[in-house]
Protein backbone atom coordinates (compact mmCIF):
# COMPACT_ATOMS: atom_id res chain seq x y z
CA UNK A 1 0.00 0.00 0.00
CA UNK A 2 1.23 3.58 -1.02
CA UNK A 3 2.37 5.62 1.86
CA UNK A 4 3.68 9.25 0.95
CA UNK A 5 4.37 10.27 4.22
CA UNK A 6 8.00 10.58 5.47
CA UNK A 7 9.44 7.34 6.70
CA UNK A 8 10.60 8.20 10.48
CA UNK A 9 12.96 5.69 12.00
CA UNK A 10 13.51 6.03 16.12
CA UNK A 11 16.18 4.87 17.90
CA UNK A 12 18.47 5.59 21.32
CA UNK A 13 20.89 4.28 23.25
CA UNK A 14 19.14 4.46 26.50
CA UNK A 15 16.93 1.50 25.37
CA UNK A 16 13.38 0.91 24.82
CA UNK A 17 12.20 1.76 28.17
CA UNK A 18 13.27 5.03 28.58
CA UNK A 19 11.14 8.28 28.33
CA UNK A 20 12.90 9.84 26.31
CA UNK A 21 12.36 8.63 22.87
CA UNK A 22 8.58 8.51 23.43
CA UNK A 23 8.85 12.02 24.19
CA UNK A 24 10.75 12.48 20.40
CA UNK A 25 8.18 10.42 18.93
CA UNK A 26 4.80 12.08 20.08
CA UNK A 27 6.40 15.30 19.08
CA UNK A 28 7.67 14.53 15.45
CA UNK A 29 4.35 11.61 14.62
CA UNK A 30 2.41 14.26 13.07
CA UNK A 31 5.45 14.68 10.34
CA UNK A 32 5.41 10.89 9.18
CA UNK A 33 5.23 7.14 9.30
CA UNK A 34 6.84 7.02 12.43
CA UNK A 35 8.97 3.27 13.47
CA UNK A 36 10.29 2.98 17.05
CA UNK A 37 13.41 0.42 17.37
CA UNK A 38 15.43 0.82 20.33
CA UNK A 39 17.66 -1.14 22.37
CA UNK A 40 16.58 -4.00 24.82
CA UNK A 41 18.26 -2.60 27.53
CA UNK A 42 20.80 0.42 28.02
CA UNK A 43 23.61 1.13 25.76
CA UNK A 44 25.26 4.03 26.78
CA UNK A 45 28.67 4.53 25.65
CA UNK A 46 28.37 1.74 22.75
CA UNK A 47 29.67 4.32 20.02
CA UNK A 48 29.49 2.43 16.61
CA UNK A 49 30.03 -0.45 18.41
CA UNK A 50 27.77 -3.80 16.56
CA UNK A 51 27.41 -7.07 17.85
CA UNK A 52 29.72 -9.75 15.40
CA UNK A 53 29.58 -12.53 17.70
CA UNK A 54 26.09 -13.09 18.96
CA UNK A 55 22.61 -13.87 17.31
CA UNK A 56 20.62 -10.78 17.55
CA UNK A 57 16.68 -10.82 17.76
CA UNK A 58 13.79 -8.79 17.79
CA UNK A 59 10.50 -8.25 20.09
CA UNK A 60 7.81 -6.45 18.75
CA UNK A 61 5.96 -4.37 21.27
CA UNK A 62 2.74 -2.88 21.67
CA UNK A 63 1.81 0.24 19.46
CA UNK A 64 2.44 3.35 21.14
CA UNK A 65 -0.02 5.93 19.98
CA UNK A 66 -0.41 4.61 16.67
CA UNK A 67 3.35 4.31 16.19
CA UNK A 68 4.80 0.96 15.47
CA UNK A 69 7.66 -0.06 18.26
CA UNK A 70 10.50 -2.78 18.48
CA UNK A 71 13.23 -3.71 20.17
CA UNK A 72 16.80 -5.73 20.09
CA UNK A 73 18.95 -7.43 21.89
CA UNK A 74 21.93 -5.49 20.81
CA UNK A 75 23.36 -1.74 19.94
CA UNK A 76 22.19 1.47 18.76
CA UNK A 77 23.87 0.40 15.55
CA UNK A 78 22.84 -3.14 15.70
CA UNK A 79 18.77 -1.93 15.98
CA UNK A 80 19.05 0.45 13.02
CA UNK A 81 21.20 -2.30 10.73
CA UNK A 82 18.49 -4.71 11.72
CA UNK A 83 15.35 -2.51 11.38
CA UNK A 84 16.66 -1.19 7.78
CA UNK A 85 16.90 -4.93 7.18
CA UNK A 86 13.95 -6.36 8.31
CA UNK A 87 11.50 -4.34 10.31
CA UNK A 88 10.90 -1.25 8.08
CA UNK A 89 8.65 -1.50 4.92
CA UNK A 90 10.83 0.82 2.50
CA UNK A 91 13.91 3.23 3.15
CA UNK A 92 13.57 5.63 6.36
CA UNK A 93 13.93 8.83 5.41
CA UNK A 94 14.74 10.23 8.07
CA UNK A 95 16.64 8.56 11.48
CA UNK A 96 16.01 10.29 14.38
CA UNK A 97 18.18 9.26 17.53
CA UNK A 98 17.39 10.34 21.99
CA UNK A 99 16.37 12.39 23.06
CA UNK A 100 19.37 11.19 24.85
CA UNK A 101 18.95 11.66 28.92
CA UNK A 102 22.44 12.82 29.10
CA UNK A 103 24.97 14.94 27.42
CA UNK A 104 26.46 14.14 23.76
CA UNK A 105 28.16 17.77 23.63
CA UNK A 106 32.15 18.02 23.23
CA UNK A 107 33.99 14.91 22.38
CA UNK A 108 31.88 12.88 23.96
CA UNK A 109 30.09 12.14 20.59
CA UNK A 110 32.77 9.52 20.06
CA UNK A 111 31.15 7.65 22.71
CA UNK A 112 27.77 7.66 22.14
CA UNK A 113 25.67 4.94 21.52
CA UNK A 114 23.21 7.93 20.26
CA UNK A 115 25.21 9.47 17.78
CA UNK A 116 26.04 5.97 16.37
CA UNK A 117 23.15 5.24 15.24
CA UNK A 118 22.85 8.55 13.50
CA UNK A 119 26.26 8.60 11.98
CA UNK A 120 25.75 4.64 10.54
CA UNK A 121 22.06 5.83 9.00
CA UNK A 122 24.07 9.18 7.62
CA UNK A 123 26.30 7.07 5.81
CA UNK A 124 23.67 5.00 3.87
CA UNK A 125 22.26 9.01 2.58
CA UNK A 126 19.44 8.96 5.19
CA UNK A 127 19.44 12.59 7.18
CA UNK A 128 20.11 11.72 10.40
CA UNK A 129 19.94 13.53 13.81
CA UNK A 130 20.56 12.86 17.16
CA UNK A 131 19.09 14.99 20.24
CA UNK A 132 20.48 14.69 24.00
CA UNK A 133 19.56 16.59 27.06
CA UNK A 134 21.56 17.48 29.34
CA UNK A 135 20.26 15.90 32.51
CA UNK A 136 20.88 11.97 32.98
CA UNK A 137 17.15 11.80 34.97
CA UNK A 138 14.88 9.54 34.55
CA UNK A 139 11.98 11.63 34.83
CA UNK A 140 13.82 14.28 33.00
CA UNK A 141 11.55 17.23 31.71
CA UNK A 142 11.84 17.04 28.26
CA UNK A 143 9.12 19.94 27.55
CA UNK A 144 11.32 23.04 26.83
CA UNK A 145 12.94 21.05 24.17
CA UNK A 146 9.26 20.66 21.70
CA UNK A 147 9.24 23.71 19.76
CA UNK A 148 13.06 23.03 18.76
CA UNK A 149 12.55 19.10 17.89
CA UNK A 150 9.63 20.24 16.09
CA UNK A 151 11.10 23.20 13.86
CA UNK A 152 14.51 21.29 13.41
CA UNK A 153 12.82 17.72 12.43
CA UNK A 154 10.49 19.77 9.79
CA UNK A 155 12.84 21.90 8.59
CA UNK A 156 15.24 18.22 7.54
CA UNK A 157 12.35 16.85 6.31
CA UNK A 158 12.20 19.46 3.86
CA UNK A 159 15.19 20.85 3.01
CA UNK A 160 17.63 17.80 3.62
CA UNK A 161 21.49 18.02 5.17
CA UNK A 162 24.37 18.55 3.23
CA UNK A 163 25.99 15.47 1.93
CA UNK A 164 27.95 12.99 4.23
CA UNK A 165 26.81 15.22 7.17
CA UNK A 166 24.30 14.39 10.32
CA UNK A 167 23.53 16.63 13.63
CA UNK A 168 24.49 16.22 16.90
CA UNK A 169 21.97 18.54 18.92
CA UNK A 170 21.96 18.94 22.56
CA UNK A 171 19.63 21.00 24.87
CA UNK A 172 20.25 22.76 27.83
CA UNK A 173 17.99 22.03 30.98
CA UNK A 174 15.56 24.84 31.95
CA UNK A 175 14.55 27.28 29.34
CA UNK A 176 16.27 27.13 25.59
CA UNK A 177 17.12 30.83 24.33
CA UNK A 178 17.84 29.91 20.60
CA UNK A 179 19.72 27.53 18.71
CA UNK A 180 23.44 27.79 18.05
CA UNK A 181 25.25 25.90 15.15
CA UNK A 182 28.96 25.05 16.41
CA UNK A 183 31.66 22.92 16.37
CA UNK A 184 32.27 20.10 19.23
CA UNK A 185 34.60 21.86 22.81
CA UNK A 186 37.59 19.63 23.47
CA UNK A 187 38.35 18.01 26.55
CA UNK A 188 38.93 14.86 28.55
CA UNK A 189 37.45 12.82 31.33
CA UNK A 190 39.30 12.73 34.77
CA UNK A 191 39.28 10.83 37.29
CA UNK A 192 38.29 8.35 35.06
CA UNK A 193 37.74 5.14 37.84
CA UNK A 194 36.37 4.56 40.95
CA UNK A 195 38.89 1.79 42.60
CA UNK A 196 36.88 -0.99 44.67
CA UNK A 197 37.98 -4.26 46.77
CA UNK A 198 35.85 -7.32 46.66
CA UNK A 199 34.87 -9.78 49.51
CA UNK A 200 37.86 -11.65 48.56
CA UNK A 201 40.42 -9.37 48.44
CA UNK A 202 40.69 -8.36 44.85
CA UNK A 203 40.39 -5.06 43.05
CA UNK A 204 38.25 -3.95 40.98
CA UNK A 205 36.99 -0.77 38.79
CA UNK A 206 34.24 0.77 37.50
CA UNK A 207 33.74 3.92 35.10
CA UNK A 208 33.06 7.32 36.93
CA UNK A 209 35.06 11.08 36.17
CA UNK A 210 34.54 14.04 34.84
CA UNK A 211 34.53 15.42 31.71
CA UNK A 212 36.97 18.90 31.47
CA UNK A 213 36.28 21.58 28.93
CA UNK A 214 39.44 22.34 28.04
CA UNK A 215 38.26 25.78 26.13
CA UNK A 216 35.45 26.49 27.66
CA UNK A 217 35.80 30.54 26.57
CA UNK A 218 35.47 29.18 22.52
CA UNK A 219 32.52 30.63 21.27
CA UNK A 220 32.27 28.48 17.99
CA UNK A 221 31.79 25.80 20.59
CA UNK A 222 29.04 23.72 21.87
CA UNK A 223 29.68 23.82 25.62
CA UNK A 224 30.12 27.52 25.64
CA UNK A 225 26.49 28.13 24.12
CA UNK A 226 24.84 25.17 26.40
CA UNK A 227 26.16 26.90 29.22
CA UNK A 228 24.17 30.01 28.05
CA UNK A 229 21.33 28.41 27.33
CA UNK A 230 21.51 27.89 24.18
CA UNK A 231 20.76 24.63 22.25
CA UNK A 232 23.80 23.16 20.23
CA UNK A 233 23.61 22.03 16.77
CA UNK A 234 27.45 20.25 15.46
CA UNK A 235 27.33 19.33 12.02
CA UNK A 236 29.31 15.54 12.01
CA UNK A 237 31.29 13.52 9.55
CA UNK A 238 31.45 10.46 9.56
CA UNK A 239 34.45 10.17 8.08
CA UNK A 240 37.32 10.80 10.19
CA UNK A 241 39.97 11.21 7.31
CA UNK A 242 42.15 13.71 7.93
CA UNK A 243 41.90 15.14 4.44
CA UNK A 244 43.95 18.26 5.08
CA UNK A 245 47.11 16.85 6.59
CA UNK A 246 47.86 14.00 3.80
CA UNK A 247 50.11 16.19 2.10
CA UNK A 248 52.24 17.04 4.86
CA UNK A 249 52.35 13.38 5.50
CA UNK A 250 53.12 12.23 1.93
CA UNK A 251 56.93 13.38 2.55
CA UNK A 252 56.75 11.48 5.79
CA UNK A 253 55.81 7.91 5.05
CA UNK A 254 55.65 7.39 1.52
CA UNK B 1 63.60 4.08 38.91
CA UNK B 2 63.87 6.67 35.79
CA UNK B 3 63.85 5.13 32.45
CA UNK B 4 64.48 7.02 29.50
CA UNK B 5 62.87 4.79 26.74
CA UNK B 6 59.78 5.35 25.23
CA UNK B 7 56.77 3.54 27.17
CA UNK B 8 54.97 2.28 24.35
CA UNK B 9 51.29 0.79 25.27
CA UNK B 10 50.30 -1.99 22.43
CA UNK B 11 46.55 -3.25 22.53
CA UNK B 12 44.06 -4.42 20.04
CA UNK B 13 40.82 -5.40 19.85
CA UNK B 14 41.29 -9.16 18.80
CA UNK B 15 42.19 -10.01 22.19
CA UNK B 16 45.11 -11.13 24.69
CA UNK B 17 45.29 -14.98 22.53
CA UNK B 18 45.41 -13.30 19.48
CA UNK B 19 48.52 -13.83 17.60
CA UNK B 20 48.90 -10.19 15.89
CA UNK B 21 49.31 -8.13 19.02
CA UNK B 22 52.32 -10.80 20.34
CA UNK B 23 53.87 -10.17 15.87
CA UNK B 24 54.02 -6.61 17.03
CA UNK B 25 55.35 -6.40 20.20
CA UNK B 26 58.03 -8.45 19.04
CA UNK B 27 58.87 -5.57 16.26
CA UNK B 28 59.28 -2.77 18.32
CA UNK B 29 60.22 -3.97 21.56
CA UNK B 30 63.40 -2.61 20.80
CA UNK B 31 62.51 0.57 20.47
CA UNK B 32 61.11 1.16 24.02
CA UNK B 33 59.43 -0.08 26.99
CA UNK B 34 56.85 -1.98 25.74
CA UNK B 35 53.80 -2.78 27.47
CA UNK B 36 50.91 -4.78 26.52
CA UNK B 37 47.47 -4.29 27.54
CA UNK B 38 44.51 -6.40 25.76
CA UNK B 39 40.74 -7.11 25.89
CA UNK B 40 40.44 -10.67 27.69
CA UNK B 41 38.18 -11.77 24.76
CA UNK B 42 37.37 -10.92 21.20
CA UNK B 43 36.08 -7.18 20.89
CA UNK B 44 35.95 -6.67 16.98
CA UNK B 45 33.18 -4.12 15.74
CA UNK B 46 33.69 -1.95 19.41
CA UNK B 47 34.39 0.98 17.97
CA UNK B 48 34.79 3.83 20.77
CA UNK B 49 32.39 1.69 22.91
CA UNK B 50 33.39 1.87 26.79
CA UNK B 51 32.01 -0.13 30.06
CA UNK B 52 29.89 2.24 32.07
CA UNK B 53 27.49 -0.70 33.29
CA UNK B 54 30.05 -2.99 34.74
CA UNK B 55 33.52 -3.51 36.67
CA UNK B 56 36.20 -3.88 34.97
CA UNK B 57 39.17 -6.63 36.53
CA UNK B 58 43.09 -6.58 35.21
CA UNK B 59 44.17 -9.63 35.08
CA UNK B 60 48.34 -10.48 34.82
CA UNK B 61 49.40 -12.85 32.54
CA UNK B 62 53.35 -13.94 32.05
CA UNK B 63 55.91 -11.88 30.62
CA UNK B 64 56.75 -12.28 27.11
CA UNK B 65 60.11 -12.28 25.70
CA UNK B 66 60.57 -9.54 29.01
CA UNK B 67 57.40 -7.59 27.85
CA UNK B 68 54.65 -7.10 30.77
CA UNK B 69 51.09 -8.34 29.45
CA UNK B 70 47.85 -7.28 31.01
CA UNK B 71 44.12 -8.04 30.29
CA UNK B 72 41.17 -6.64 31.73
CA UNK B 73 37.22 -7.63 30.67
CA UNK B 74 36.30 -4.99 29.22
CA UNK B 75 36.44 -3.16 25.21
CA UNK B 76 39.64 -1.70 23.57
CA UNK B 77 38.93 1.90 24.65
CA UNK B 78 38.27 0.54 28.47
CA UNK B 79 42.21 -0.95 28.39
CA UNK B 80 43.45 2.08 27.35
CA UNK B 81 41.94 3.76 29.94
CA UNK B 82 42.59 1.54 32.49
CA UNK B 83 46.13 1.26 31.40
CA UNK B 84 46.75 4.82 31.92
CA UNK B 85 44.82 4.92 35.20
CA UNK B 86 46.31 1.88 37.02
CA UNK B 87 49.04 -0.15 34.30
CA UNK B 88 51.42 1.54 32.91
CA UNK B 89 54.38 3.47 35.26
CA UNK B 90 54.15 7.03 33.08
CA UNK B 91 52.10 8.05 30.71
CA UNK B 92 52.97 6.57 27.38
CA UNK B 93 54.82 8.24 24.40
CA UNK B 94 53.40 6.11 21.95
CA UNK B 95 49.59 3.58 21.60
CA UNK B 96 49.78 1.27 19.42
CA UNK B 97 46.79 -0.95 18.48
CA UNK B 98 47.04 -4.44 16.35
CA UNK B 99 48.06 -6.10 14.55
CA UNK B 100 44.30 -6.36 13.55
CA UNK B 101 43.41 -9.73 11.69
CA UNK B 102 41.03 -8.17 9.37
CA UNK B 103 41.09 -5.04 7.53
CA UNK B 104 39.93 -1.40 8.92
CA UNK B 105 40.08 0.29 5.84
CA UNK B 106 37.39 2.53 4.24
CA UNK B 107 35.14 3.94 6.18
CA UNK B 108 35.00 0.68 8.45
CA UNK B 109 37.30 2.80 10.75
CA UNK B 110 34.32 3.83 12.36
CA UNK B 111 33.36 0.55 13.53
CA UNK B 112 36.92 -1.00 14.39
CA UNK B 113 37.64 -1.40 18.22
CA UNK B 114 41.45 -1.37 16.73
CA UNK B 115 41.27 2.50 16.33
CA UNK B 116 38.75 2.86 18.74
CA UNK B 117 41.98 2.63 21.13
CA UNK B 118 44.00 4.81 18.79
CA UNK B 119 40.75 7.65 18.78
CA UNK B 120 41.31 7.56 22.54
CA UNK B 121 44.43 8.21 23.62
CA UNK B 122 44.97 10.03 20.32
CA UNK B 123 42.61 12.90 22.32
CA UNK B 124 44.94 12.65 25.20
CA UNK B 125 47.92 14.09 22.58
CA UNK B 126 49.52 10.87 22.75
CA UNK B 127 50.64 9.84 19.20
CA UNK B 128 48.86 6.54 17.69
CA UNK B 129 48.79 4.07 15.29
CA UNK B 130 46.20 1.43 14.23
CA UNK B 131 47.84 -1.28 12.32
CA UNK B 132 45.67 -3.70 10.72
CA UNK B 133 45.99 -6.73 7.95
CA UNK B 134 43.83 -7.79 5.21
CA UNK B 135 43.43 -11.21 6.36
CA UNK B 136 41.05 -12.44 9.50
CA UNK B 137 43.32 -15.67 9.53
CA UNK B 138 44.35 -16.40 13.39
CA UNK B 139 47.35 -18.03 11.61
CA UNK B 140 47.72 -14.92 9.10
CA UNK B 141 51.34 -14.34 8.12
CA UNK B 142 52.36 -10.88 9.60
CA UNK B 143 56.15 -11.21 7.98
CA UNK B 144 56.06 -8.82 4.76
CA UNK B 145 54.69 -6.22 7.42
CA UNK B 146 57.78 -5.81 9.61
CA UNK B 147 60.24 -3.64 8.01
CA UNK B 148 57.06 -1.41 7.85
CA UNK B 149 55.91 -2.22 11.54
CA UNK B 150 59.39 -0.80 12.33
CA UNK B 151 60.36 2.24 10.08
CA UNK B 152 56.96 3.73 10.76
CA UNK B 153 56.77 3.37 14.42
CA UNK B 154 60.81 4.47 15.02
CA UNK B 155 59.23 7.59 12.63
CA UNK B 156 56.19 8.29 14.70
CA UNK B 157 58.70 8.00 17.84
CA UNK B 158 61.04 10.41 16.51
CA UNK B 159 59.16 12.54 14.53
CA UNK B 160 55.85 12.36 16.53
CA UNK B 161 52.71 13.11 14.50
CA UNK B 162 50.29 16.63 13.81
CA UNK B 163 48.21 17.48 16.45
CA UNK B 164 44.69 15.99 17.38
CA UNK B 165 46.16 13.61 14.04
CA UNK B 166 46.37 9.27 14.52
CA UNK B 167 47.13 6.62 11.74
CA UNK B 168 45.12 4.21 10.37
CA UNK B 169 47.56 2.00 8.97
CA UNK B 170 46.40 -1.40 6.73
CA UNK B 171 48.75 -3.93 5.40
CA UNK B 172 47.72 -6.02 2.49
CA UNK B 173 48.23 -9.51 1.73
CA UNK B 174 51.34 -11.16 -0.05
CA UNK B 175 54.41 -8.61 -1.05
CA UNK B 176 54.17 -5.01 0.10
CA UNK B 177 55.19 -2.68 -2.71
CA UNK B 178 55.40 0.51 -0.47
CA UNK B 179 52.77 2.84 1.51
CA UNK B 180 50.63 5.40 0.63
CA UNK B 181 48.81 8.71 2.67
CA UNK B 182 45.15 8.78 1.45
CA UNK B 183 42.17 8.92 2.53
CA UNK B 184 39.49 6.63 3.60
CA UNK B 185 37.84 5.07 0.63
CA UNK B 186 33.63 5.51 1.01
CA UNK B 187 31.23 2.16 1.27
CA UNK B 188 29.08 0.12 2.32
CA UNK B 189 27.49 -3.27 3.27
CA UNK B 190 25.31 -5.16 1.70
CA UNK B 191 23.49 -8.10 2.91
CA UNK B 192 24.15 -7.91 6.00
CA UNK B 193 22.00 -10.53 8.22
CA UNK B 194 21.88 -14.18 7.71
CA UNK B 195 18.43 -15.78 9.40
CA UNK B 196 17.86 -18.38 10.98
CA UNK B 197 14.94 -19.76 13.07
CA UNK B 198 15.38 -21.36 16.13
CA UNK B 199 14.10 -24.96 17.64
CA UNK B 200 10.94 -23.01 19.12
CA UNK B 201 10.59 -21.78 15.53
CA UNK B 202 11.35 -18.44 15.81
CA UNK B 203 13.78 -16.32 14.30
CA UNK B 204 17.29 -14.49 14.63
CA UNK B 205 19.88 -12.49 12.68
CA UNK B 206 23.44 -12.95 12.59
CA UNK B 207 25.47 -10.11 11.13
CA UNK B 208 27.52 -10.89 8.04
CA UNK B 209 27.28 -9.27 4.45
CA UNK B 210 30.26 -7.52 1.94
CA UNK B 211 31.79 -4.44 1.93
CA UNK B 212 30.65 -2.43 -1.27
CA UNK B 213 33.37 0.44 -1.82
CA UNK B 214 32.04 2.87 -3.74
CA UNK B 215 34.72 4.33 -5.08
CA UNK B 216 37.01 1.35 -6.02
CA UNK B 217 38.95 3.87 -9.03
CA UNK B 218 39.73 6.85 -6.83
CA UNK B 219 43.42 7.16 -6.48
CA UNK B 220 43.48 8.83 -3.11
CA UNK B 221 41.91 5.70 -1.35
CA UNK B 222 43.12 3.47 0.82
CA UNK B 223 41.17 0.13 -1.02
CA UNK B 224 42.63 1.33 -4.00
CA UNK B 225 46.42 1.29 -3.23
CA UNK B 226 45.49 -1.81 -0.81
CA UNK B 227 44.04 -3.71 -4.13
CA UNK B 228 47.53 -2.61 -5.74
CA UNK B 229 49.80 -4.33 -2.64
CA UNK B 230 50.78 -1.00 -1.21
CA UNK B 231 49.93 -0.32 2.75
CA UNK B 232 47.74 1.89 3.03
CA UNK B 233 48.29 5.22 5.74
CA UNK B 234 45.16 7.11 6.44
CA UNK B 235 45.65 10.17 8.91
CA UNK B 236 42.43 10.39 11.18
CA UNK B 237 41.26 12.76 13.35
CA UNK B 238 38.71 11.88 16.51
CA UNK B 239 37.18 14.69 16.29
CA UNK B 240 34.02 14.48 13.75
CA UNK B 241 33.02 18.23 13.81
CA UNK B 242 32.23 19.52 10.05
CA UNK B 243 34.04 22.30 10.46
CA UNK B 244 33.49 23.36 6.95
CA UNK B 245 30.03 23.27 7.02
CA UNK B 246 28.98 25.32 9.85
CA UNK B 247 28.41 28.84 8.05
CA UNK B 248 26.15 27.18 5.59
CA UNK B 249 24.13 25.95 8.74
CA UNK B 250 23.82 28.82 10.54
CA UNK B 251 21.09 30.29 7.70
CA UNK B 252 18.91 27.18 8.41
CA UNK B 253 18.82 26.57 11.88
CA UNK B 254 19.87 29.78 13.77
Amino acid sequence: MANDKPLILITNDDGINARGIFYLADAVKEMGEVYIVAPDEHQSGQSSAMSINKPLRITTHPDYNGIKVYSVNGTPVDCVKLALHTIVPRRPDLLLSGINHGSNAGNNIIYSGTMGAALETCMLGIPSIGYSYLSHSPEADFSNTLPFLKSITSQVIEQGLPQDICLNINFPKGEIKGAKVVRAAKGFWTEEYAEYTDPMGKPFYWLTGRFQNIEPNAPDTDYYWLDRGYASIVPSRPDQSAIDIIEELKTQFE
